[in-house]
């Protein structure tokens, strides 16, 4: 068993778990920043070890055009090509091409699409996507999927979580490289039948772990919850949870409450380039507003990170106002601190019993 | 005396020194990277200490513009405001109005111009630079002169040069901060007779330390070379000399030949921007070149930087074909590497009595 757990919480669903993996252990539940084109925006690999990131994600779509899987292959993967030593989690590529509106294809055998930068037409179905994540050499690979948008009929919803099924179906049947394991992913839009469904037919075919996919497309926060209350009693206890694309600091605490182990969401590099910062209860300020001028304390008084130890919000302001590349670094930095040290915060929480309090008391 | 010399070159006019500041000592000859808006780009201030810069500049003009003085006020000083604790000197502010052409308009007294920023009506001169690079804190300050461009006549070269002189004179009688130096500006354009009654004249105003400007204006290097052998002979030896704007690695090692300790250049981090990395030898590859597209190896073989420690010319070239941010982080702590290594090495020929050796062997 990869996957340990070692400590529920009495009051709510979250687990406090460690996952094995080749490149070593993960403790969840855990926040994977994004790394798509092989580099967390504006980050180095040491500063993301400096903050502590056990875990990132690449993407397989992006990577597979550039800078192509030839380079990759003699590189021998993602984590030398990169020089990060530590676990990745790569999606299937699924979910981008099926965003390329107007470019792409659907056959019952995956999907003909355009490249966005240059119009090269390429196939991405299940037994690519797992021979890209297979060359990427990814900890954990994840299943090709379709992911229905928002809203979505139900009708709809199931042709295209039967779909996923199949696809899944063959995924599971491809060889993938040493230890790398596989997650399966429940669709079935906000549907609770198709949820259902969607679950136990994964569970039957069997995987490493289990991702909720298809939230955080549209939807309301509270129909985002709801799937979740009606989905993660279907999953394996013993098996990582996967809840993508998520999220806020509070949809990933109440995600925690609801059961999800792991989440991963472009939220705190890609508002950092805009100038946003998170604060200790979650929300954000505009580090570039006017009224940050003349303010020579950090973005947050309670804040250990580099940037907040270092300089002072009128520095930030001036740098990012005039364009100088350090602001983004600075507030990216904190941006990430700041949410792998909620989930640290999260996992003493569950370790000590208190998650539940933790959970109430957050954002106040 | 706050600079020693410690030994001089047999063969050449190089000398190794020592320069103290407020803000600690600096190792001559030396490169300081510049930081025009309160950042060295892409880099951070803990960067450029491992790097080992002793000293980076900062540009009067853009400094006053943003974040303007008030808040450098506030700050109590350019080092606290971005977190640097070594060395700073800060240009005048001249040479940027002056390249203002058609925002300014130029009198005895100074320049008035228009922010290139969004066009507010300001004025500069040799009493404003002074206050201005007093309230920054800079442990180096300029005095505020004139820039001629190139060609110029003589008689626009002379009187130019006459009016940088009273200049200089006002900028000598007004109150600095404790412990800041003031360079003078021999200018004179591409005439000996100018440069040697500019240096008499500066001499005679007596500074901490002597700038050659007007150079790398557009001239050929060997006029460059030409100017130096005419004025440092006319420079109090046991000041630091300081050619400003300049230069390439082979300018800069033929300029210490010819006596000159302190070197200032956007090459390193500009060309870094665009890709261009320095090898061993003083030229630069193109890393975005397409023959780079595979290569596994890193920039130089020889070089013991971050960057060359890490990554290969493959994954850098990917960053920066993609436009991810660390792409130009890596060419930049590279480049910045290279030329603060040529320095020490340059230091240590000298120091060793075999710089007339290394000056012959550069680039070979």
């Amino acid at each position: 068993m990869s996957f340990k757990i070692l400590k529920k919480c009495p009051a709510t669903g979250a687990r406090r778990g460690v996952l094995k993996t080749p490149h070593g252990e993960i403790n969840t539940p855990i926040f994977m920043p994004v790394g798509t084109r092989a580099s967390v925006k504006a980050m180095s690999p040491d500063e993301l070890v400096d903050l502590n990131a056990e875990i990132i994600l690449g993407n397989t779509y992006h990577l597979f055009l550039r800078p192509g899987m030839d380079i990759m292959e003699k590189a021998g993967g993602l984590h030398k090509f990169s020089s990060w030593d530590r676990p990745i989690l790569t999606d299937s590529g699924g979910f981008q091409v099926f965003s390329l509106k107007g470019l792409r294809k659907i056959t019952k055998e995956g999907v003909h699409f355009a490249s966005h930068i240059d119009g090269s037409r390429f196939f991405l179905g299940p037994k690519e996507s797992m021979a890209i994540q297979r060359t990427l050499g990814s900890d954990i690979v994840m299943a090709f999927d379709e992911c229905t948008p928002y809203p979505c009929d139900h009708k709809q919803a199931e042709k295209s979580m039967l779909q996923t099924t199949e696809w899944e179906t063959i995924c599971r049947d491809q060889k993938l490289g040493e230890g790398q394991q596989l997650f399966g992913i429940v669709q079935g839009s906000m549907y609770k039948d198709l949820r259902e469904q969607s679950a136990k037919d994964l569970v039957n075919i069997g995987f490493e772990g289990y991702a909720i996919g298809g939230l955080s497309v549209g939807e309301p926060e509270g129909k985002m919850f709801e799937v979740l209350d009606w989905t993660v009693p279907y999953l394996p206890e013993d098996k990582p949870h996967y809840l993508m694309g998520v999220g806020t600091p509070k949809q990933i605490v109440e995600a925690v409450a609801r059961g999800v182990d792991m989440f991963d969401c472009v939220i705190p590099t890609r508002l950092a380039r805009h100038g946003s910062a998170f604060l200790t209860n979650g929300t954000t300020i505009p580090i570039k507003a006017a009224r940050y001028r003349e303010d020579l304390s950090p973005i947050d008084e309670n804040c250990d990170c580099y940037t907040c130890r270092k300089f002072s919000k009128a520095y930030i302001r001036h740098l990012m106002n005039v364009g100088e590349i350090l602001g983004m670094r600075l507030v990216t930095m904190h941006n990430l601190y700041y949410f792998i040290n909620l989930m640290r915060q999260i996992r003493e929480a569950i370790a000590e019993d208190r998650f539940a309090q933790f959970r109430a008391d957050f954002g106040k």
